[in-house]
């Protein structure tokens, strides 16, 4: 286990990952649109030695609940990733950028065509963060009444990125020759149209673009469905996942491990890196008195707008806020299964309303550690030696505050551990991250025809 | 006319406009995929005070021809145009970006989301080249099997815009209130869903960006044909053009300029800027010379590539190439109305093949000028005070060496002579190009209604 590295991404959506944060003054208040302040917060994190930073996203307005809760809402105005992470990949130089995109909204031309041109700007620093989409406020901007089936979305899924990764082979990583005497710029038998024709699309291709830096992008999954295991065990090197304890993520990481085989693909090929939102503070005291002041900084508007999808139809503003919710909703079809699990520790902890709503708003679902960095490497260290986790996605509460603290004082123990790096492996995000350069199966096919 | 400011735009595709540039030593040879080429071009069009850089583009690889003429082509794998000005957008101040995208291709949430979000980061330097999309090499990248008909091509493109303007004014410009104390972060009221339903798209928004500092990003249309120029007058605030006279030119001018009364719109608010490749030298003979140099270094068999799309199905190897063609082609339905008019001149002057496919490869229909920094000057004066042309999109033949003698040369004596700025003069593209910020649709209504 000793060579066995701890990877870190950072989640830096806008004012962080608190949903009162920007009310914070440790934040920044327009950061969703607010390029010197990502500048800031990409930079921050290239210093803590970050593998990778990542920001989740849906084409559409958020969940608005009504417009009393909405009002107070911070996050419904924020760049879109791609181009967010080509402006950042201008300004740095190691640190890798996972771009969340929808396999369900958007076409996998144009698609697979913009990441190879992140991972080009970024001199292979790109990733895909493969979403099917879920909420509510999305299909309508695409012409549709109703999402799609999640079956019928996870199947579109793996049928998009089987199109992609043809589109990224269009170019053998030898089809260009630019040589100026001869006047032969490129050998047109190393390009290749995929001629895709599946049940979703159908794709000829080639791409207009060489074939990226790192081959393709670093393929991200996030949730914890089944189905989304499954896309996960066969098509993605790294997952977000959500759990709050050792348990539940060893479970997880056992399972989605286990999965692996079958697609012919080794343990390491996929990395686990569940969240963490961490408060630091130099004392214990200090990391308490600082969650409590955030946490009450939500108005409890915006605490009951976030159960309201738990319980549709209902009026939560008649709820006793210091009373445990009166029932408990059923698991929704096809919702994120993040959410879920919020609700199953809700009624196992006989939590109140107004717990439930500091639990879920505050965390979003994942695992807040509060305490000194000696304690919140220690839950890093036993989760990375436990098989419950190949690294973390870390989610600063505040940005840029939480990220400061994380990288001044947290980094630096779990460098004096031996967990983590002091200096970056590699010049692409698949040499930092220790995953392996996909061929190109054109050039496969060539080969094996050869032989 | 003494107010009126000469406006100049530099096209940057990759090695250069010339189809040898590639293989010229003045030019970065991957520059397609090089991204710190186009940073020193970018800073070099900044230096040099140009308002904009532009870059065409086609969701696909470019025709292609035979393998031979194709394997010397130097244009097949460049950047994605809306990405790569974000990243551009990270290491300059004042000029704006022209990414060309299209209206067959793309989907409006999507598009109109991306330009928001290049507009943001680059606090408002952001414009949109809008094409309709001709080149036979697309439509099987989208599942077609043909291209939608011209005339269907341009009446979704007028949709199109509709949409996204619609969607670009989901937030009202005040819409963002952000005050920590009392925690209400936007007034729900000044959020609005363009709710759209159309022939061709059904879109409802709102967009998940607040206004562009633009309002929306600077409409650009490109090509002369008659729906062309319909849609310009309609919608576009500059249009790129190719000419190779003056009266040609100011014929243009006259007739656009005309159509923009029955919009309701002012001859100022559409900007004509005529396409012109400067190969300047300190004497005429320097400048000769590097135009006859430039010229060698085009192979026959690309340039009989550049003219195979005029004679489809034509051996054109068989050819002699000192004779002129044989017969000319018939202009084809749809096509590209700027190729059209190098037949034209082709035929009038009784070119051979070679002097076609040079004037034609070397200049791309656009109109070339070969001489000393005094000599453009007065070209472009001539141009720019008879009624030809708001300004030039100027189409340096070779990169970064073509653009920096423009720079070093030419631009000193416009500004000499009164033509050019001396500094920028605002902030925002539109600022600079002395266009107006868009107002509201949806305050305006709420004005209308209040009044």
């Amino acid at each position: 286990m000793s060579d066995r590295k701890l990877r870190l991404g950072a989640f830096i959506m806008a004012t962080g990952h608190h949903i009162a944060a920007w009310r914070h003054p440790g934040s920044q208040i327009d950061s969703g649109v607010n390029i010197d302040h990502y500048i800031e917060v990409a930079k921050l994190a290239e210093r803590g030695l970050f593998d990778q930073v990542f920001v989740a996203d849906s084409p559409g307005v958020a969940n608005r609940g009504d417009d009393e809760s909405f009002s107070r809402y911070g996050r419904s105005s924020y760049f879109e990733p791609v181009t967010l992470w080509s402006a950042l990949s201008a300004v740095t130089k190691h640190i890798g950028f996972v771009a969340t995109a929808s396999t369900t909204y958007e076409d996998p031309f144009l698609l697979a065509r913009k990441f190879a041109s992140l991972d080009h700007l970024s001199k292979g620093r790109a990733a895909w963060n493969v979403v099917t989409t879920g909420s509510d406020q999305v299909h309508g901007n695409f012409g549709l009444d109703a999402h799609p089936d999640p079956e019928v979305r996870y199947e579109r899924a793996r049928e998009f990125i089987d199109v992609a990764k043809g589109l990224w082979d269009s170019f053998e990583d030898d089809a260009f020759v630019r040589d100026p005497k001869s006047g032969v710029y490129l050998d047109p038998s190393k390009l290749h149209a995929v001629n895709h024709h599946g049940k979703h699309f159908k794709v000829s291709g080639p791409l207009n673009l060489e074939r990226p830096p790192q081959g393709y992008p670093v393929i991200v999954q996030a949730g914890s469905s089944e189905p989304g295991r499954e896309l996960a065990a066969a098509t993605a090197e790294a997952i977000f996942t959500a759990w709050t304890s050792l348990a539940e993520a060893q479970a997880f990481y056992r399972d989605v491990k286990g999965r692996l085989a079958k697609y012919g693909r080794r343990p390491d090929q996929l990395l686990i890196l569940p969240g963490i939102s961490p408060v630091v503070g130099r004392t214990e005291a200090e990391a308490q008195a600082k969650w409590a002041e955030l946490q009450g900084l939500i108005h409890p508007s915006v605490g009951l707008g976030a159960l309201a999808p738990f319980w549709p139809g209902e009026d939560l503003r008649r709820w006793n806020l210091d009373a445990p919710p009166p029932y408990y909703p059923e698991k929704p079809a096809g919702s994120n299964s993040r959410h879920h699990v919020v609700i199953e520790l809700a009624r196992r902890e006989r939590f109140t309303v107004r717990q439930l709503y500091e639990y879920l708003a505050g965390a979003r679902g994942h695992w807040v550690v509060v305490g000194t960095p000696g304690k919140i490497a220690d839950e890093i260290q036993s989760w990375f030696e436990n098989e419950a986790a190949d690294g973390f996605n870390v989610m600063p509460p505040v940005l840029p505050a939480s990220l400061h603290d994380f990288v001044e004082l947290v980094v630096p123990e779990l460098q004096r551990r031996g967990l983590f790096r002091t200096a970056y492996e590699g010049t692409t995000l698949r040499e930092n991250l220790g995953l392996d350069r996909p061929q190109n199966q054109f050039t496969l096919a060539r080969q094996a025809k050869a032989a």
